[in-house]
């Protein structure tokens, strides 16, 4: 049994839900799906839970609210009347929205439940489309899927008892429809995930029927072995494990939002992305292993806009507890950093340089100057960080020479080398100047 | 002026000490010489303060201590009669032993008193052996040199207020012979400085004169490049920095015990090690800075006897204080670390092998499994430390690559690198087994 997740451009109208309703009829698999609310058709269409957040908003503070409640409408009118359905499902849809809007919820539970009227309300439009299909479909609220959440709105947790609840749908009839996006607590008020949480919603029912894999269906063909921006045409990852996928997302690929994949991560659910608009694509499968002929680079991520303050001091590894004080320093002027490599008598800290204003940086090299008494801080901007990840990286004699010699042959200064901590990846700072030039010399190195 | 310290080798027997004369006659500005006990004359001999040592305990413990005593008082018979000094000196030297043993101390501080005699019977004796040769030389004591100390037996802390009365001794005339190893407090208690601390008084006797330069002499030509048992007749290092000294002294290089450096160092006081069995080789010059043309390699230390303890979690870099806790852990069980570099969701901690029994080794992977649910945690053995070290080192474009062609083409796998943390050293981690290959391998690339 398969879990197929159809994202916003997937379901955005009726002619992307014919191809999801034609994805679903080609294999019987794919019993459980999930869905997430009508997103844009084009970049300068609105998502429909952007307008039921302003829907909700306006009515919460006694503002007009009509104009957003009739453009919801009228983009569900549309998907129904192009899906040829009976309109009955939109006096229904029109009916939830005023039980929810004179429910007598507090203002944080209202807005959570009209947030997630778009995903409840695709669901049961695609339910009804599939059995006009002549498919065995049916909606299913996540009440009575078992999805049990915490009391958080907006950001709910879900349960530990939800998954053995969840199995039990293995045992329905026919095709089950299930919105994304929310559960509801034990005492049975509608609870949203965090924003995106349509994956989580996916992840969640993928790990508690134990899915032989979880589909996730977007707009792009494949997650790509580089940033498509920097090389042309790059080539396309076939396979992933998940913590090959977490290193690239880390730096630059916006591959998924990982977090919402921790479900299926620990019940080592396969995940497949694939592109709705070109299902024949394999797409990318994310996995928990590889076989050890498969393990070599599958990508160079990168991401610009780093810093890297750099604080030395004779005999600093003789000074107990020096890196602590230091860190002490950064914490209470809250700046947070990413690593913090050590020498020895040096350290240098990476921060995101958004994390990091001049007036911080001035307050900061003061404060390590006068309190740590360091002989040098200084700090360098503009710098980028390319990672080059894979499954094995560890063990392959001569990796580091190709990345370097690569990058030399660029004619690019490595300010930085991280390799050994991760065994997925290798990380080098350069500065940002210097970045496409190195991600193309690496990109042929390894891909070409 | 300059500042010479000899070493216990170099004032061993009258041989050497007459070395020790010529090597003072021969440059009118060594003014200021700071004197070790006799060391070992050969490698079955015995150190004179290890004598003395007993000598004290037997006393204090109301044992038979006149064997040791005769043993002290004939070696520096020897050292007076092969000077042909008059041998009042040595009445002097007995005098002064009976004065300390019956003086009303506390048990450290007569200890203290007695494991001083050998740097200051030593200067006694050059003092006097100066003036047979004609110089104008006159043995100082480092309480009317100014040398105010801690009050803490064994390990005394030079006082700021010295360095001013030190400079003082610029006005004396001829040249001033002063013990090392130990000062006086204020109210007048004798106290030692830490095992080798003569070091120690000749870097505060240069800081407080402002040496032009302290000559350290010692029983060898120079610092190598390498280790001279790994590649023969390595190259000789003309000039070092302070943090290159540094660098190369943590990973295997013993040059210099480099806490007794820190007067000299914060007053950027030169330092050359020099051999007084051939005065002539220039020897190694420790520098505060070096001109941009100098900078390059200087030298490539090792060591073995790491090991690397890998932690991995899935979302380890979204967990806050997941780092800390792990270090927590090794804390609760007195296990200190030497790097933690980390990746996005791992982590390895890099320990000295002789700090983590097999035992301890289990407890704390159990921890980590049971306290932070980690994915993986596991430990690797037998690794071996290798620093390429060499000031400018991170402005140099294709040095990396330099380095790990190197080690590819020795066949050997790289576990590790950390570059950039450090401005002087670039850091490989590899397997003991392969220490010697991939050294061989990186001299050739950077000496030959």
């Amino acid at each position: 049994m398969k879990v197929a997740k159809f994202g916003g451009s997937s379901v955005a109208d009726s002619i992307q839900l014919k191809k999801v309703g034609e994805i679903i009829k080609k294999d019987p698999k794919r019993k459980f799906i999930v869905v997430s609310a009508p997103g844009k058709r084009n970049k300068d269409d609105f998502k429909i839970t952007d307008i039921l957040i302003r829907l909700g908003n306006a009515f919460l503070n006694n503002d007009a609210f009509e104009e957003h409640f009739s453009t919801v409408i009228q983009r569900f009118r549309e998907i129904i009347e192009g899906l040829e359905l009976d309109t009955s499902i939109l006096s229904e849809i029109e009916q939830s929205i005023y039980t929810v809007l004179n429910a007598n919820y507090s203002n944080e539970m209202k807005m959570d439940a009209i947030k997630a009227i778009g995903e409840d309300s695709t669901a049961k439009i695609l339910s009804a489309y599939l059995n006009s299909l002549g498919l065995q479909a049916s909606y299913v609220n996540p009440k009575n899927a078992g999805m049990l959440v915490s009391n958080e709105p907006g950001n709910a947790q879900i349960l530990p008892e939800s998954f053995s609840k969840i199995y039990a749908l293995r045992e329905e009839d026919g095709i089950l429809i299930i919105p994304g996006f929310f559960g509801y607590t034990e005492d049975g008020q509608l609870m949203t995930f965090s924003r995106g949480g349509s994956d989580i919603s996916g992840s969640i029912i993928a790990a508690g029927i134990k899915a032989e894999l979880y589909e996730n269906f977007t707009d792009v063909d494949s997650v790509y072995s580089v940033n498509p921006n920097i090389v042309d045409h790059p080539k396309e990852i076939k396979t992933l494990t998940y913590r090959e996928m977490r290193e690239l997302s880390y730096a630059g690929f916006s591959v998924f939002h990982d977090e919402a994949l921790i479900p299926a991560f620990k019940e080592q659910i396969p995940v497949c992305i694939k592109n709705t608009n070109n299902p024949e694509c394999p797409g990318t499968l994310i996995v928990s292993e590889k076989a050890p002929d498969e393990k070599c680079v599958v990508g160079i991520a990168s991401d610009t806009g780093f810093c890297s303050l750099y604080v030395s001091k004779y005999l600093m590894n003789r000074e107990v507890g020096f890196g602590r004080k230091l860190l002490n320093i950064l914490e209470d002027e809250g700046i947070s950093f990413e690593h913090a490599p050590s020498g020895i008598d040096d350290i240098s800290i990476i921060i995101r340089e958004k994390r990091l204003t001049s007036e911080k940086e001035n307050i900061i090299i003061e404060r390590i100057r006068n309190e740590l008494h360091a002989d040098t801080v200084s700090l360098q901007r503009d710098l980028a960080m390319v990672m080059i990840v894979g499954e094995g990286l560890v063990r392959t004699i001569g990796l580091a020479k190709k990345a370097t010699v690569a990058i030399a042959d660029a004619n690019v200064n490595i300010e930085m080398i991280n390799q050994g901590s991760s065994e997925v990846s290798m990380m080098f700072g350069i500065q940002s100047k210097d970045l496409n030039r190195a991600i193309q010399s690496l990109y042929s190195a390894y891909f070409e």
